[in-house]
C-alpha cells in the first residue's frame, strides 16, 4: 500500500528547512581540518579473478586522516583518463567483495566504492573500515545514534567526510579524469551522494537512489521500520535529548545539502517504501537546488525501488552527464 | 540456530533412495520427444549499455519445443571458442535483465542464463517465458504444485527439459565450445543443475548451490518454509493425494538425478538454511556418484549461503575444471 | 480497527468508472463464443451419505467448452421446478465436498456451486477442475494475475465466463425454475456474483458478501494484504507493466459490471475487512445500477463479514425474492 | 514440519498415566449432586428459516442445575425414536446459529448440540451460557485456569458435568432413541467427548477430533500455541502453584477418562498440528479402553485436522454404530 | 511513528461526551449499597525481608463487601499520620510483592497498593483476589468484556467500587492523614484514577498515566492492540450487541469520570501508544474539569510512557499538593 | 515450551570448556594494568526526591581508567560499615534513575549500581557513560561483537575490568565493608557477575540470574533470539571470521570464570529461556568450583526468570551469607 501522501502531493511537498546559522561554516572547517589531515591513497592491485577488469584495493585518508577502505575497479586495457563514478553503500553494508562490482566498469567507468567505516556486518556485504569512534556514549545499537548528542562527535560527521574525501581520492587517481565524476548510491548510499552534492564543487552528476537521511523529524513520525526507528528507541529512552538530537541531525539533514547543489541529479523514489517515506525523499528533491534533475517514481516499489530498471536509466542518465572530456 | 542435525551427522547421511523403476525410461522419452520437437535458437544482440561484454537475448526450444528465453553474455573481443557456464536462477526469478549477470563473462566465460517458463514476477528477477497454456504469461507463485498428480505433466518435468535444452542450445552456439561446459544455480537453480547432471553427458562441472528440490518428503516434515510449504498447503487440502503426489515427486527428486552424475561437482550448503534444510543437500551430495566431489559448509549462513564467497570458490573451481581446449 | 474511511464518507463513495469503450463487445463476444462451444452439463448421482437431500456431480461447459465441475443439492423428495441459488467460490478454494453445502437446500431451493478452475489447493476447499493448459490441475495459488497482460488471456476472462455458464446449466436442469435464479459468493465469490449481475440477464437476485475484484488500482494501494497483494508483487517485478496491467483489469472490475446490473442486491460489507476494503465494496454498491438494492454493514468484523448472521439475512433477502412460480 | 516425533514412535507411545487415587470418587460425587439439582430440559421450537429440519432452541440443567443451552436440530418429519449425534464446541466457541449445524440432521439423526458455559465470543461461533463462576479467583484471560487451584472449583468441572448432563437431556427427548447415542466434536469438543466417555454408561460411539485436553504437563513443554500457551502464562506468573495446577488437571486429564471408556471409538490426529499435539492425542488413544477403536491420521494437517474429510470417515463410522433400534 | 493525531490536534480534541441520564444515580446508589455491605478492613503485617518500610497484608471490603486484597507500605518508625499515596494495576496485573512496591514509601508517604480482582495471572504482576462473578456471561478472554451487555454487571462496575472503597479503607487507617489522600497509577490503573477522581470527594491530587477506559468506541476504531481489542472479538462475534455494549461502557468511561472530578491532576500521554492511543487520554484531559491540571507529553514512547521519569516528574507534583497537614 | 533438554539432562551437562592457555595471564595483565591507570572514585549527592535512603551519583575509574559511572544508594541513617551489593545491569540498559534501585538499601544494604559503558540506550534503563572504544571495527548492531576480531579489544574486556574495578570502588566507600561484599545481576549483569566471581578475591556471594555470556557457541546453535543473534549475523556476513571470533569469545566465556569461582553461590535459570538457553546457564554453574552453591529452576518462565520471586531468594539467601562483621 501506500506509505505516504499520494504522488500529486508529494510533487509539491517543499517543507522548511531546520537549518542551523553555522551550518556552512560547520562543514567548511570539518573538511578543511580533514583535508589537512590527508596523505596519499594507496591502490593496492587485487586479484579477484576477473580478467575484463583490473582490481585495486584502496586505502585513503578519510575523516581526521582515518584510513578507510574501497575498490577501485577500471575496465582493463583502456586508455586514458576515465570518467568516474564514486559509490556509497546502504546501511549496515560495506565495500564487499569486488565481484559485486562489475556494472560501471562494464559500461567504460572507473568506479571507486568507499567503505563505509563501521559498517558492513549486517548479514550482506562485508566491511573492513574500522570507525574509530570519538564519541562512544550510549547508543541505540547501530550507527544512526552514535554521538547523537553533539554534531562534531556524530557519527555522520565522520562518514559524510570520508565521502567528501573519496572523491578527492578518485579525482588524484592518474586513471581517472577528475573533471568527469559522478556520485551515487541507494538508501543510505543516497543518503551520502546528497551530502556530497552539497560539500563538493564540479561534480558532473548525482544519482540518489531512495536516499535515506533526509527529514529525520517527519521520518520517525510516519514510520516504524529501521534504520529511522534506531532514533525513535534512542529517544523513547532518553527522553531528556530530544531537542538536543534534532538540533544535531539538522547539520546533517539530506534536504539541506539538495538546496547547495549545483550538479545535475537523479533521483529515484519507491511509493511503497516504509523505510525511506517518500515525503522524506521529495523533501530532498523539490529543494535540491540545481535545474537539471528528475526523478524517477516507482509507484509499487517497496524500499529495493527501481533495481536494475534504475541501474538501466542511470547508466543512460550518466552517458550523457559524463561524456566528453 | 542450526534447523537441522550437526555436522558430523549430515556428513553420514545418506538415505534410501526413493525411485521409481521406470525412472531412466521416463526421462530418456521425456528428452528425445522434446529434441525432436527442436528448432535452432535465435540469438539477438542487445544493447545494455555495456562496452566490455556482448549481449545476446536468446529464444531457444524447450521442452516440447515451447520457446524459451534467456541471455548469452559474452566476453567482448575474445578470441575463439569459450568454456560456457549455463546458468538456473532460484524460486520466483526470472532472466531479469542482462546488466544482472555480469560475473562470468568477466571471468573470460560465455555465460547462458536460462529463464525459468512462468516464473519472473516474485518480486525480483523479472521473467519473460510463459509456461504454455492458454493463459500463458508469468504469475505470481507458486508453481511446485502445477500437474503434481502426473508426472507426464508436472511443472518440473518442462522445466528440467528446458533445462537440458539450454545446454543443447549453448553448445551450438559458434563461440561456445561445447566440450567446455559448466552448470550452476542456487536453490531451484540449485536444484536444476542436479536434474542436470544426471540428464547430461560429457559436462565439465557442475556447481549446485543451497540446492532446492530434493527429498520432498523430509523436507515437508523439517521445515515450514515456502516453497516447500506449498507442497504441505496442497497435501493438507487434496488429503487424498499425499501418495500420488510423492510418487510424482520421486521422478524430480535431485538424489535420483545425483546418483546417475558424473561430472566433477562443487556443492555448498548453510547450516541455518531452513528453506533447503542441509540434510537434503547433504542427501544428494552423499549419492553425488562423480569421485571429484566437494562441499563448502557455510556454518552461519542462511538460504542466501556463501554468496560473493561461494562465488570466489566457484571462480577457482571453475578455473581449473574448464581450462585447456 | 477501522482500515478504511469513516461510514458516512463511504456511503457517499461514488468513484468515476475506468472502462475500456469496448468492455460490452469484449464480453458479448467472449459469452458467444463460449456459449457456440458448449456442450450438455452432466448430473452424476453422487453418494454423500446423506438422507435429506440429493447431491449431483456436476460437469458442465465453462469458457471455451473447458469442462468445469460443480455440485448439485436438491431437498430430497421436493416437487415441481425449484427456484435455484448459484454459488460461487472464495479465492482459493473450490467446491469442497458436498457436505459442506447444506444451507440452500435445508432452505428448500436447489444449491449449484460452480468449481473455480485452477483453485482449490488453498488449505481449505478442495477443487477438481484444471484451468486448461498443458499441466493442468489445481495449484497453490495465486492467479490474479495470470495472463495480466492481456484481456483475452486473463484468468478471470475464463472465470467469468464458466460463471455465466454455470448459470445457463442450472437453468437448464429439469429441476430448476430457470425464471428463479439466484447468484451469491464470498469475497471472490462476490466478485464473480458482480460479473454475472452484469453479465446476465432475468436474475432474481444477486447477493455479494465482502466482494473481491472491484477497484484494483486503490485496493493496491490502501491493503498489504493478499489477494490484491499478488498485484502489487507482479508490478514491483514488472516495472514497466503497470499500465498494461491496469488495462486489463478494467474489464473485470466489479464496478463496471455493477454499472450494468438490473436484478435486486443484497451486499455485505466489513468496516474492518483489510482484504477486500469497504470503499472498494461501496465503489461497486454506489454503482450498483438497480434500484432495489441494500447493503449490511458489520462494523466489527474483518473479511470474515456477517457469516451465519448474513445467511441468516440472505435467508430472508431470497425468500422475497425467489417466491412465486 | 512436523510437530512431534514421527508416526512410529507416536504409535507406541502410551505413557505412565498421572491418576489421583478418589479420581472416581470425585466425579462420581460430582455428577450425583448435580442430577440431584436437575430439572427438565425445555425445547423451544426455533425458526431458523429452514425447510427439511426442526429447530429447538434447548436449556437443559448443567452442572449443579446452572441453565446450559443448545440447539436440537431434528430432520423433519421423520418417524419413531431417532438415533442422536451429540456435539460438543471447540474453545472459544459456542452453540452459533442453528444454520451451522447441518449435517448430522442430513443424514438422519437428531443431533444436540451444548453451548461451552462462558465461551462463544472468540471471534467464531457465538454463545449464549453464562459460567456462574463458583471460585473467580485470578486466572490467565481464557478458561483453562479458571479455578485451577481446587479441583472442585476448576472449571472443566462444571463443563464435563454440563456435557454429561447433555446426555442425559437427550436420552430424555421423546424423539431420541436413548440407547443410540453417540458424542463427537473437535479440539475442546474432543476433549469433553473423551471425559464423556469415561463418564457415561451406555454410549455407541465416541468421536473425538483432534481432541484436547490430554497431558497438560507434556503439552505445555513441547507447543506455545493456546490454549495449552494459557497454561504456560499462568504458572509464569504463579511460579507457586505449578504443582497445585497440575494436582488439579489430573482429574481433566483426557487419558484418564479414556482408560475407562468402553464405546467404539474414531479418533483423528494430525501431525502438522502444534495446537494438540500429536504425542497427547495418541496418549489418550493409546490408553482409550475399548477394543473397537481407531484413529484417522492426517499428515500434512494442523489443528483443523481432517474437516470434510474426516467428517465423511464420522458418517460412515456412526452409520455402523448407530444402525438398528 | 505517531499512531494518532499530531499534538496540535490532540490539544484542542475535546469530543462530546456520550454519557446517560442516569450516570450519578447509577453510581451513587452503586456505592451506596456496598459501602453499606461494608465492613472494617484488615491489616496483617509481613515479613518482606526488609529493613526501612513496615508492610501489611490488606484485606478490605470492595463491591458488595467482596474482600479485596492489598499492601500498605509504610515508612519505618515515621511519626504521626502520613498522606498516603493508593495505587491502582494496569491490566492483566495484581498487586505483586511488596519488594515491587518500594517508591511511594521511600518518599515518606503511605502507599496503598489495590489488588485487581480476577486479574494478576498476566505474567507479570501476580494478583490474589477472585472476582464473585455477577454475570458470568459469555466474553472474550480477558476482562473487558465480562457482563458487557449488562451495567449493573459488568466487571469494571465491581472494579471501581473497589477502587473507591480502597480510598475508604486507607482513609480509616490510623497511620494515613484522611485528608491527605492521592491516587495514581498506569494504563488500567490511570484508567480506574480516573473514574474514582469522580466518584471520591476531597482528594489531595490524581496521577493517571497512559490511562485505559476512556472513549471506547474512538479507541476500537484507531487501534488493534490489545485491551481494546478485546472489544473488537466480542462485538465480531456478537454482532447484535454493539449498540447495547456501549451503552453499558458509557457508565465506565473515563471521559465521564474526568467531567466530574475537582482534584489537582497530573496526566501523562505517549504519542507512541497504540495500546492507549493519545486522542482517547486527551479526550479525558481535555474534559478534566478541575483547573489545576497537567499533562506530560512524552512525544517518542509507547505505552511505556514515562516511566522513572514520569516518576520523577510524580515526586515533585505530589510533594507539593501532599504537604502539610 | 521448552526450548532445551529436559530438567534431568541440564543437571549433568558439564561440557569440556574451550579454553585459552593464557586465560588467567591475559586477565591478571588486563586487570592489573587498569588498576595501575586508577584514580579515586568521587560520590556526588544526589536529590532522588526521597527521604528513607542517601543516593549518590559515583564516577570510577573502569577499564584503562575510562570513567564509569554508577550509583550507590545507601540506608539513610545507617551506622557503622554496610555489606554491599554490586549489582550489573541487562543488555542494553544503563545505570537508570536511582529510583529504580530501591530493593537493597530498603534491606539495609549499601547498593552500587554499574553502568554498563555504551549501553543504556535500548528503550528501558537509561545509561550514561560512554565507550572509548579502541577497536572500532565493523560490528553487527549491537555490543556483542564490538572488537571481536581481538581479545585485546573485544568490548567485554573492558567491560569485565569496569565490573572488577567496580568491586574495588564499593570497598573503598567509607561506608562499605570490604569483606562482605556480593556481586548479582540477571542476564548480562548475571554474565558479568560470573566474571567477576572468578576475576576477584574474597567476595561473600555471587547471585548470577538467568545469566548471559556463557556457552557461545553452542547458544547460537540453539537458539535466535538476540543478542546471540547478533553473533550469528556478523559471522553470516564475516564468513571468514568464525574461528577467530570464538578463539576471542573463550576468553569471555562464563564457564571459564565459574570454574575460577571461590564463592557461595545462588544461580537462577528458567526452563523456557530461549534468550539464555537453560544448557549454556547449566553448563557455568556446573562448571562453578564453590561447593556452597545452588540452583533455582523457574519450569514455565522465559528469561525473565524469577522476577520478584527470585529476589525473594536472593534476600534469604545473601541475609546469611553477608551477616556478621
Amino acid at each position: 500500500m501506500l506509505i505516504d501522501w499520494p504522488l500529486d502531493r508529494l510533487r509539491e511537498y517543499r517543507p522548511a528547512r531546520d537549518e542551523p546559522a553555522d551550518f556552512d561554516d560547520f562543514w567548511a572547517e570539518t573538511l578543511s581540518r580533514s583535508r589537512a589531515a590527508g596523505w596519499d591513497a594507496t591502490f593496492e592491485p587485487h586479484d579477484a579473478g576477473l580478467s575484463l577488469v583490473d582490481v585495486f584495493d584502496v586505502t585513503f585518508a578519510g575523516y581526521a586522516g582515518h584510513p578507510v577502505r574501497g575498490w577501485l575497479v577500471l575496465p582493463r586495457g583502456a586508455d586514458g583518463p576515465l570518467p568516474c563514478v564514486v559509490e556509497y553503500i546502504g546501511y549496515g553494508g560495506g565495500r564487499g567483495l569486488p565481484i559485486e562490482w562489475l556494472l560501471w566498469a562494464n559500461a567504460g567507468y572507473a568506479h571507486f566504492v568507499m567503505d563505509t567505516r563501521g559498517q558492513g556486518s549486517g548479514g550482506y556485504l562485508t566491511g573492513d573500515t574500522p570507525d574509530p569512534d570519538e564519541a562512544g556514549g550510549p547508543q541505540t545499537p547501530g550507527f544512526m545514534t552514535r554521538g547523537i548528542t553533539d554534531p562534531q562527535r556524530y557519527y555522520y560527521r565522520r562518514v559524510f567526510t570520508d565521502a567528501v574525501r573519496a572523491v578527492d581520492a578518485a579525482r588524484a587517481h592518474p586513471r581517472v579524469d577528475a573533471a568527469r565524476v559522478a556520485v551515487t548510491g541507494g538508501s543510505q548510499g543516497g543518503g551520502i551522494s546528497l551530502a556530497v552534492s552539497g560539500l563538493v564543487e564540479g561534480l558532473r552528476a548525482v544519482a540518489p537512489d531512495v536516499p535515506f537521511l533526509c527529514q529525520y523529524r517527519r521520518a520517525t513520525e510516519i514510520t516504524d521500520e529501521r534504520p529511522y526507528q534506531e532514533l525513535v528507541t534512542y529517544l523513547k529512552t532518553h527522553r531528556d535529548h530530544v531537542e538536543q538530537a534534532f538540533t544535531t541531525l539538522s547539520y546533517f539533514d539530506g534536504v539541506n545539502f539538495a538546496a547547495r547543489a549545483t550538479a545535475p541529479a537523479l533521483f529515484s523514489v519507491a511509493l511503497m517504501d516504509a523505510v525511506c517515506p517518500p515525503s522524506t525523499v521529495f523533501a530532498a528533491y523539490n529543494h535540491y537546488a540545481a535545474a537539471d534533475k528528475d526523478i524517477t517514481v516507482w509507484p509499487y516499489n517497496g524500499h529495493e525501488g527501481g533495481q536494475a530498471f534504475q541501474a538501466t536509466a542511470k547508466l543512460a542518465f550518466l552517458r550523457e552527464r559524463l561524456a566528453g572530456g
